[in-house]
């Protein structure tokens, strides 16, 4: 199956923090990862300094010209409407309309995504273009929508290892139709956590995912499991717009030297248009995981960052924006790291005090000869096997892909010299 | 009232080491700040490796063509004379007195400052185009100067404060009619003193100011205060050239890593023309405070630093190359790291765990759109108010001046964030 | 005596790990440092993961035309035969033997030097211009070589000092007839370890200094000596390449951050073409000293780094490619590190707490006057004589070659600062 056809499956559907589609989409997760466990926190519930919102559903919005033509229809652009608009039903003057319309300044034909969550309001999006043409003096304007009291639902998989430390991964499934923010890291770590289940179901470490609404599904989840992160946690990533294949970004935890910033940035030297953000240029869940007194040893990890591509949170974030290679390539690059954990050698330690000879076993010629390939790299990867660097370590210090240094260890493992 | 008029005030004036227009200036400095404290020490007293020297006074100093014709006159510029110069009245060949005289080889117009503190001799400071005009051969020589056994006199103000740890300042007064170096430093410290009382009159912490003569009064002052100084002093300051408005030098403590180091830079970035000296580039009292076995946390502020500008140490150094704007400029980063270490939040530590909700409280917008101002600022503020970075801390970490930090941190405060 | 005299006089003989002309080689150091020890390793002795192989000499070899014209005479070139070859007479097809001669493809008319120690093996070395002309069908070839049981040997001098702390150096023998790669560097030894007994006849620190083949070599010398090396090496150094004159190459230890790393940069600071590298290009036998579990405090010094002159390893390596001047270059910087560890004030310390009055004692001018010199290296050096850092270190603070630093303590310990 292609990871993109979870994408298309959950594209066409209005979520938003708590409504029917969110709950819908984890239902569709739950058919991929059965053992996923629901956990709920009531409209009204407060979460450290939040209040968990009503549940919010919308049937129909558009805005009608005088002569009854439609000149914007959510039924056909999901964006067209502010998120967690109140409903209203109305004539209204163009001046007045023009007030409640959102656009996107640099792309004009673009739909921007709008929300208001924590302020009861209205308001319409539509592109640039097209509110250019709107001429009537007056409009019909309809938010068919309906506020709740309801559950915010957050998704959690746990796999138990042979030890309490754990990875943590953390994606959002609040985003309405939009693909690469976020249903491309939703699609990634389903994928992920099927070829940890498959792989390695005797595994080393304890693994743990959540599929939760963005901001106050963190706040939320850390409210009840904040005491379980901090005690078991190892290290963890927050997964945002994985989707595209044009660069990889990595954003660092708050303080930059944490297990999962050396880990996420072996998993990618040598890549092309690698980017480093500091916390300073954080902008998803590691908002939460990292904050001061939270703490947590979480990276960041996106394509294109969010923020940093143009089509981003505009109904441009499509299926065309997205590609099978780049979903690919970044479920790669998580699996990497859960194979380095699970290596066997992932402190790799000399069993030799001084160089062996690795001549006698195939591992270099036999020849003593001038700029002669010397299988350089393998000799810097047991030049820093001293059982006190891992493996994302070793790839850091040696400049070699975390994925070469994996090959090497079951090399050096086979041949008995680590 | 303005702070070059303290300058203008104490400009044409002849001091030295121990004279007594030095201890007129510290008069006129204890008329501003009453509460000033007089330390003196006799000359000849023995301090560390060095003797404090006899008081010397000039009357008068010139040379007389022999026509009558003065062509130096020490009336007219009081560094046309090597300070410290014994007393002489003579006829001199001409060749004799050039070896005598010193000039500014760069400055073809300025008459440099020259001093000979530690060894008995005398000698004249001319311009070297005037040098060049001596046409005569011979010339008569007077000095009309007078040694005597005196005090060295230092004026030292101390605010106490709720807590003993204190900050420390210091500035030279030994210097003759020169404006930026150093009746500058004298001035602004003198207003900083007076925003002090006048501001934190219950200062939650201490603070000492010290008015003395350069390098042989600081060491001086610290034979007899090392280990009050060592014991309580938590960042110092020494002050010099702080009126020019060119630029802003930091010369760091002799390790670089000290608060005041941290604390200064903090009060500086934005700045334009801010330059950044190791210790390797000292001149002036940080020589002292921070020599190994003192080892202050000692950080030196100047504007234009010593010996890079090419007025230094000339009589070019005068009113004019001072400005106003440029010493409310100097005394306002003082201020400002006054301001951060007397905040109710210097240690500002978030109240809530997870990022608070700051649409709910005005501090942001309360609709999520694409590109919008999110008060990046107050948030990358928040992430770092972990309660083990103080405010000059979190200024260097999220990069903004300490000023900004400090409005930042009240307004955090009214809102119960912090 | 000139240090190229020894290279001249050790130059034209076939060495290899255990042979006749390594133990002569042995034997003539031995007579220039008669106090030599002599450690032996019988052919078979395990040695970590290595085994010391047997004894190899060679008396002749040669390629015939088919009219007896010796077209690879290992008598006129002692490279042309691989080392540790198998002995073989035979006619030989001339396709066959292009597979069993090597060449330099980037040196046309030079012949590469080529071992197969570890794999019993044959072949011969030509240039490839040589080979171009090899036109006959088929050609008779010879090597007289004998493999017997025999002894690896070291020659190790020791000096003990009044501290068990102890300074290493090693350098390799086992290379034939090539002058920079490492007769150079065993000249440079032998003069170092005399210039040592000459002038610090009880010195501070004691030395050890080994003479050995490469790889093996040092593996032997560890796997006895390991345990003493781990107690009392302050830090050490492994020579290589020490003639030409045309760099100076630093080989980081594994860590980078040992003492040998700060001594030997600071020996360097200021000297052109200095190239610095890290552990990742090593090369020698710091490969063995600072291998995991090992973890000696050994920094590589070259001149050109091997495999980074395009005459490493072949035989245009020759007495012409080295210098005198150049030797003796390397042997100073040697110098200078053993004259800093047996200087009085390794670790200066100021006497007076303060700057002192280096006027008075003529250590700079007693007028105070502009952009005057101001023996600003001097009082830089007592700025950071704070007892804790030695003269290593205060050169690289204050950025001075070691050199000058010596000097600089000596008259500072002369005028009693230090």
């Amino acid at each position: 199956m292609k990871i993109k056809r979870i994408i298309e499956d959950l594209f066409y559907m209005p979520r938003s923090i708590i409504s029917e589609p969110t709950r819908k989409t984890l239902g569709y997760i739950k058919k991929h990862i059965p053992k996923i466990n629901i956990i709920k926190f009531k409209t009204g519930k407060k979460v450290f300094d939040w209040v968990v919102p009503e549940e919010w559903n919308i049937k129909d919005a558009y805005i009608k010209e005088p002569n009854g033509k439609k000149i914007l229809d959510f039924k056909k652009n999901l964006l067209s409407v502010v998120y967690h608009s109140l409903p209203i039903k109305k004539w209204i003057k163009k001046k007045d309309l023009l007030k409640r319309i959102h656009f996107d300044e640099k792309l004009p034909n673009a739909t921007p995504y709008v929300t208001s969550y924590y302020k009861k309001s209205w308001g319409f999006c539509l592109s640039k273009n097209k509110i250019r043409k709107l001429n009537k003096k007056k409009y019909y304007i309809c938010i068919d929508s309906e506020f709740k009291k309801g559950f915010l639902e957050i998704g959690e998989f746990f796999k138990k290892g042979k030890k309490k430390e754990e990875v943590f991964f953390s994606t959002y499934i609040c985003h309405p139709a939009m693909a690469n923010d976020n249903l491309s890291s939703v699609a990634v770590q389903i994928f992920l956590i099927n070829y940890l289940k498959r792989t390695y179901p005797k595994s080393n470490f304890s693994y743990r995912f959540v599929f939760l609404p963005e901001t106050i599904g963190s706040i939320s989840y850390l409210s009840k499991k904040i005491s379980l992160l901090k005690r078991n946690m190892m290290m963890g990533f927050a997964l945002s717009c994985l989707g595209d294949n044009n660069q990889y970004s990595i954003i660092n935890s708050r303080n930059g030297n944490k297990l999962s910033d050396i880990a996420l940035n072996s998993a990618l030297i040598g890549k092309k248009n690698l980017m480093k953000f500091d916390y300073l240029d954080r902008g998803s869940d590691e908002r939460q995981y990292c904050y001061p007194g939270v703490d947590l040893p979480v990276t960041g990890f996106c394509r294109s960052r969010f923020h940093t591509f143009k089509e981003y949170h505009t109904d441009q974030d499509n299926l065309n924006y997205i590609s099978e290679q780049g979903l690919i390539n970044s479920l790669n690059i998580l699996k990497n790291i859960i194979d380095a954990l699970e290596s066997k050698k992932f402190y790799p330690k000399n069993k030799f005090l001084c160089e062996p000879n690795l001549g006698k076993r195939g591992l270099m010629s036999t020849l003593g000869k001038k700029f002669k390939g010397k299988n350089k790299v393998t000799k810097n990867f047991l030049a820093y096997s001293d059982g006190k660097r891992n493996l994302f370590e070793i790839s850091n210090k040696i400049n070699i892909n975390l994925e070469e240094a994996i090959v090497i260890a079951k090399r050096l493992a086979k041949s008995k010299l680590i």
